[in-house]
């Protein structure tokens, strides 16, 4: 190893996500976590050492880069494996090509044409059924037979990190008064994992289950914050909008589907059996474990869900080939969401909505308050980690503070 | 005037749309419609007569030119205005800048970002309700309260021109029986305007009614397909999805808000009292015409629709308000549409579903046959224009020939 990996570290050598970092002498440019450094690509292309445009590394997002293709992506990401563990590689001796974590910013990794946001883990469906609409028949009956999903706002994604202040908006508190305006007082978090697409297709074009991989470049934690009091006013008929618009967090890697590889499980058995688009051959699940801490201004972390990604009902190559069989065309830095992850356990829920019950069920934080759901001066940090046989790899964070309301 | 400018014609002096075009010898560039010409501004930069950076003048869509801000794009308007009327101005025996629109092709003048839809038309609304809901309360507790919307898909929106596959997806024919795949049965246009911003916000900024306008750049003609056998099993709880997102069409050239201005009119009155965040001063509907023609194959256009924009109860500074009350940022180049523009009349509503009323009343096309909703080969047309005291300006056309679906 030319360069130190703490044990347990996400960045492991199985690892090699690319994000988009910055140094106080350098701005945005394409790098490499290891380890608690960023191996700068930008510099390394310096070596003459790739086959390709090396202009593409000093972009300010990944989707030019993730545009060449997998041939080319899969190709720096085994090299940068086989380099690294090389005491005699090009990259020995050369510390400046790696830069501290600490020392460096991480920017938005990708440029987002479009967000779809699906609702695919039936525990968190059910829950949600149970307490908005009717608990003897939780699941609408299109559940079991479509990935749902709607479109969500593309220009509200940011990387973890940048505070949001609480949003503001229409509800309707007291059924007998018309509605108000103001702060949010149900905000809230919804764990997920999203895809990224690295391969566009022409408008009119479907993907199969199949091909679905071969046009997804990779994976980034979500957090999907939502506003529930917004949301119940505003919702029907045509979806969340407000109440979802304001902001969406990503961690700043982009964990590779080759990374994922070793960790694919099988998913939920599907029954009734799916419409033949929708079928699909081998392991699509995850298993990745996802857990959500709450840090009260002042006062220590509270983990107050642990998930796994492997619950999910619908898998990535479903969601994608359903939402292009109607021929909806795929830019290369589509964010495609999985919907709040949800476990069976009361502790596995992914949202404040499910863990303190529409807020019968308060959550008690380290320094004695409750929480029905996330108040003023709260960071929610998200984490993601996946282990099998002594490999581990790991998400890093997705973290946010939430500041007032605007006055 | 120093170049022929048809009477009635769409594209007057009174207009100068902006839009994307190229020609055999040239890649797409910038160009301006005046009567059946272009006038191409990438050439007038050549004379020296711009004060800005005029490369941008040879890109491949608007959203650099917008970016300059008003000021300067009203001033470019302003200006070619001048030069078109004064026959020894700048542009006099150049017959070389002017281009034949016959000889030219149209593109996406915009790389849009997100797209939003609206359902402002309380005749659209209301017609909905009635035919999928409930007769007796077809308009649902929050409509009158929010410009209710939702987000599109950005990536397959299109221009004019281009013909698409009819879309293939789910459905539940029977109600006892379960979901099918297989080719849209109700195919359907929705007729619409939209606006697009030309001013970003940056996240947690909300735009006030009375700033609206300096963020708004101009408006084109929407048409946004629907597959309402699709939607009708897919949309609860979270809105349309495949049924929208497999193409939407715009007219190509953008009429600024400037050219608009002299057909300013009142709304309807908006009874109860929106909250203060929604009021507005003010005219700030838009007297345009409307019409929608369908073209079986091989045969004549029968028109099928007469409209006006000015029909809407939510008008587009009250849409943008509501969109960034809770902080949702704003890009260049989004495209937010008004949802199908119905009126009153039964010949002025602005979708199939709502003029054969559920198929229960089709219409009749010139070559005899009848419509329920949209069938292989037929084109669909939509064209605005707007008239008062002299002066006239149109949009030009939206016009989708649709093919089978793909096999």
């Amino acid at each position: 190893m030319i360069i130190n990996i703490p044990e347990n570290s996400d960045f492991s050598i199985h690892n090699i996500p690319f994000g988009i970092f910055s140094t106080e002498e350098r701005s945005p440019r394409i790098g490499v976590a290891i380890g608690e450094h960023i191996l700068d690509l930008a510099a390394v292309a310096d070596l003459d050492v790739f086959n390709f445009n090396t202009a593409i590394l000093e972009k300010e997002t990944l989707n030019d880069f993730i545009a060449l293709g997998k041939d080319i992506t899969k190709k720096v990401r085994r090299d940068i494996q086989i380099w690294i563990q090389d005491d005699n590689s090009i990259l020995a001796g050369k510390p400046e090509l790696f830069v501290k974590q600490s020392e460096a910013k991480l920017h938005m990794p990708i440029a987002i044409n479009d967000y779809t946001d699906f609702y695919s883990s039936i525990e968190h469906a059910t829950n949600v059924g149970k307490m908005c609409r009717d608990p003897e028949n939780a699941l609408l009956p299109n559940w079991k037979h479509i990935p749902v999903g709607y479109h969500g706002r593309a220009s509200s994604v940011v990387v973890s990190g940048k505070p949001i202040h609480r949003p503001q908006g229409q509800t309707k508190p007291n059924a007998d008064a018309p509605p108000v305006f103001g702060p949010t007082q149900r905000l809230d978090f919804e764990l997920e994992m999203g895809f990224i697409t690295g391969k566009e297709t022409d408008l009119g074009d479907s993907i199969s289950t199949k091909k679905a991989e071969d046009h997804i470049f990779g994976m980034v934690l979500l957090n999907d914050w939502s506003a529930r009091d917004i949301q119940k006013w505003e919702y029907v008929p045509l979806g969340p909008f407000l109440a979802k618009n304001f902001a969406s967090h990503i961690s700043p890697w982009v964990v590779t589907l080759e990374a994922l590889e070793p960790f694919k499980v099988s998913g939920p058995q599907q029954d009734p059996e799916v419409l033949p688009y929708l079928k699909f051959e081998g392991d699509k699940n995850y298993d990745i474990q996802l857990e959500v801490g709450i840090s009260p201004e002042g006062s220590e972390e509270q983990t107050v869900c642990k998930s796994n990604f492997k619950y999910m009902y619908w898998n990535i190559v479903q969601q994608l080939a359903h939402h292009t069989v109607n021929g909806c065309n795929i830019n290369i830095g589509d964010l495609y969401g999985s919907g709040t992850i949800s476990g069976k356990e009361e502790d596995s829920y992914g949202s404040m909505l499910e863990l303190a019950w529409m807020g019968t069920k308060p959550l008690k934080m380290k320094d004695g308050s409750e929480r029905k759901f996330i108040l003023d001066g709260d960071t929610v940090t998200m984490r993601a980690y996946a282990e099998k046989e002594g490999k581990r790899l790991g998400f890093g964070s997705v973290s946010t503070k939430i500041l007032p309301a605007k006055s």
